[in-house]
């Protein structure tokens, strides 16, 4: 009930702070007889890893995930994969002067509203840190998937108000700008508004959209568990995730039923994947902690002025695309085995 | 795993179909010792039922939900509480037409594809009608979330391009207009604009926004299970939802972080609640079914005319708003549940 | 988390006091496509229904179960089946003395121990008439499992100190006789026994056995949801069980190995089903309520004398053979369900 | 679904094979602000560490637990406790004969049938070693039951047909004899016992009794998830459980309801507590492996003779002592929590 889980038949338990001594997670449910390509799954994880983006945080962590169980000779067993990813850049000591004060736009305060405590160090379990248990779930999921001819591919839409064109996205082209832009055009733009705002020691937002391809029709339980419902949740647990919209999203909103009923419904109708391409897109709000001295509370309730040092992205959605993607393919799996049992 | 139940310390199980002997449910859940007020579960009901605005359907049905279990002398005893709404202007012959046809935007294909068959009076289970059974659940837990001093209100605030003016709200205005608009200026526009899609046999989409008072700081977990995690898998399970966003949401992605972090962040830091008023908005494509012939294909591959008779809405978001906020009361009270083991 | 739901992938949730309007449930999971014979579920409801044996209760419940949903022309949708039985003959008023004081082997203290009030009637929730929504749950499975070619029969295999013998068990025989035994020898003392302590104003416990033929090899999750743990979670769920034994049982703690190695293990090996029959017994207490006057305490502590009157089985394990098997058949169809997800 | 995690509030979620990297777990759900004492689970986890008794297997493992999040300065913070137990003398090669042969009394060739594959080293994920994760969820859950005034004792009761004095129990000496028996003067009986079958190459069973004091009236759910229920499940979790009973158990079958009703319930009614004692017995079977030679057969079917080598414990109840206690403070913690929500 605390909510470190995700999933029904695939499920993520994760576990770590930010500046204990490692963070990790137990993949349950994966069928058995699945070969596991080790060397994947760290790609997969060096995509997300602090410094894997020029445009990114200094902090620099190898981020080695070491599989503790559930495979064996290169084949899952269908017993559960524990799995852990020491903290080896940890410098907890940087964050002393945060331990009475309350970052602006941070869960500091929320946190020790709720648990009546906190690890402060670099934000404790609140760090984004923790995503890094979704991506090597992810990367396991991925490779099931594969099999099964379902592919997921996100990139970066939107930073602040540049915005990649729809006619000019070409997939292939994602990971060879530091911004995972689809739009090369856009994404040399977009690199220039991030170097500019951490030039001014501030920060921007963004939008991460998700293109998955070969999803068969069926998957998706049509009231509460809507693929779509299971995808927003998802996507929202991701930390500073502000909105989800599926197909035409807000957009659909203003629109007639005439003109909306001959549009893409992003690839699921009442809860279902149609069998067409998935579309959704993900808002992310700007980096919370900035370079400017900002005012703010302390533990007493005084106002006190934060000068925050420490290592942050200046815009987050390019280190959001391997987790949205990660992300993706854990709610995929798992309705694709829960599609096993819907008929006799 | 067939999605038919959301909560987890306080849980709705739905059944039904729309053209079925009845729709329902059971609420578990519930702590024992809430003094139940049976005619405000009601009154809820009457304000999504069938006929509840001049701008709806025109399907009548009583709705009169009918208590099982759970309930003795007026209070809820801590076991389930079943209840059931039976179907009675159900008419089932209506739709014998579309048995071999699959509407255009609708589940019909979809859910075939998934099961292998469907109900197809009236859309079955995928029928909005099954909301119904989520208005009683959120009835129950607004009682308690009353007692607790949260107050959750939802309006409508944009249909098609015409949106409410955020500095024009009343929240006390929204029941006085058939649109269920929260500002009396723009409800009068929006009505315009339904009636004139009705009679050009279209639809319209719509936003309904959702503002919620009184929340105790710390509700919410922290990683997958977030607040508004939780609430936007909710609404995404609402029929014809596409989009969910919270505090600035889409707009937030377009920000810089000095400018962000002094707004409102809807009331939710790091999944939890803060104790200020938490917004959230949530988007709806215009209603599939519309009066104009289209095009759609049949069991067999073939192109058919649609020339729909049924009884529809033209526009989803006056009936949607008191959903959302059934919706946002069950998400509130499990956290609120959950929050109790939250400290030693 | 008010455990009112069982299973994981077929699932049960129930609702129901014994003299409120009805009792029933919601089945969810039940693949699409299975041919439901209605009848058939009747027929197990009337097996477990009061009076169904002249050794039982007079209380006279029709017991007549009504589908609302999940079922259309005779097949399963996929979608949850929504039942409910009311509750015809309930005779609140009788129980009306009992409001005050507690009954000597009843949860009447401990339900407001743990709710701070309860029904009173007839034991309300705690009442024995909670499992029909168990055998209309069971029914359903049954026959699901009887297409897969597995077999669920149990039968009373002690009353008080009255054995069966397992030399001359037939299992076409139990339902030939009042007491539900299979041995047709100690079936004629097992009833000359409950009809003696119903003549002494007492009761009596009992052991129903129960046997599986055609599980396939493979069912059950090794760790902590292994078949056995499943099956004992289900019958200890059973009002007035006490034991759960699978294989040699209890008998097998006194056995060398090499001799418990060649032994049959009850068609489990690790939480896994071997594919040889499975074997388990369960243990009842004899019915707390007797026509002998008891002493007792009431509300205020007082101690007070019980003299019951109400309508009671002398020996539970007649009426138990039913709910053992529909909670057997929930269980295994649960696991063949899962067991579809372990493998790739 | 894959059954590796126990408890709804607490929860354990396991992972580990025996000859994998490590086995390990992660528990969720223990409230913040418990101080944790280290050194108190390691102590627990040393009471099941091979090696402990003289009477048990000479594998020797170290067994140190290493907790590697949810604890900050000795205080557990609400978030998961990431843990793991390396496998520090795996000996794989020992098993290498095994691959193609399936032991007789082991999950050897069930699990196979599962998942067409298996981890064959040292049983893999069915070895009894992936109760040292219990053991440690186990003795986080009894610090916090600890502060509520619960206290949970388990001993041996019974070993082959020698069996302790319920008159002579003291559960002050259990530690004191290498059998972990509370009556001393069967202790000695109980050794020879074991210390013969050893001398012989053969095994023998024995029941695990358990006696939990301070209880409060009010924990369970009333219908499947009684407390009783819960027990059961968990005790059949353990490797080579066999049976459980509560309260006067299968014995109670054979009483009449005059007798019963003066007697012990067992310290729960209606599957919630009384507030009393609660006792229960488990029963488990003779370890399967024995260095007689046995007959079996291989992957192909043939029948071929077995001599055992490996390292195994003549009787597996001495060290299943502290694994009983540490199921039952898993589920008693877990209903703690869980009566949290009972009433307004």
């Amino acid at each position: 009930m605390r909510g470190n889980t995700i999933g029904q038949l695939f499920r993520l338990t994760s576990f770590g702070e930010s500046h204990g001594p490692a963070i990790g997670g137990v993949v349950d449910g994966c069928p058995a007889g699945l070969e596991l390509d080790l060397e994947a799954v760290q790609r997969e994880l060096d995509r997300r890893r602090p410094g894997s983006t020029p445009l990114g945080t200094t902090r620099n962590e190898a981020d080695r995930v070491e599989l503790l169980s559930g495979v064996h000779e290169g084949i899952t067993l269908g017993t559960p994969i524990g799995f852990l990813i020491p903290n080896a850049d940890a410098k907890g000591g940087d964050y002393d002067k945060l331990k009475d004060m309350y970052r602006p736009g941070h869960a500091d305060k929320t946190w020790e509203d709720k648990f009546g405590l906190r690890d402060h160090r670099g934000g404790g379990r609140s760090s984004a840190r923790t995503t890094a248990s979704v991506v090597v779930a992810g990367a396991i999921a991925r490779q099931f998937l594969s099999a099964a001819g379902i592919e997921v591919s996100a990139y970066v839409s939107a930073v602040g108000a540049v915005k990649a064109d729809p006619a000019k996205l070409d997939l292939a082209t994602v990971w060879d700008n530091p911004v995972r832009c689809a739009d090369p055009g856009a994404a040399a733009a977009m690199t220039a508004l991030i170097e500019e705002v951490r030039a001014q020691g501030d920060s921007v937002g963004g939008v991460v959209s998700c293109s998955i391809q070969g999803t068969p029709a069926g998957l998706g339980e049509p009231v509460f568990d809507k693929l779509e419902a299971d995808l927003a949740k998802a996507m929202l647990g991701i930390n500073a995730a502000k909105g989800f919209q599926v197909g035409s999203g807000f957009e659909a909103s203003a629109l007639r039923g005439s003109e909306h009923n001959k549009r893409s419904q992003g690839g699921i109708l009442g809860g279902i994947s149609t069998g067409e391409a998935i579309h959704f897109d993900v808002a992310f709000k700007p980096t919370a902690t900035i370079a400017q001295a900002q005012e703010t509370t302390d533990r007493t309730g005084a106002t006190v002025t934060l000068q925050a040092k420490g290592r942050h992205d200046p815009c987050v959605v390019p280190r959001a695309v391997p987790i949205v993607e990660a992300m993706a393919c854990i709610v995929l799996m798992d309705h694709l085995l829960r599609q096993r049992s819907a008929r006799t």
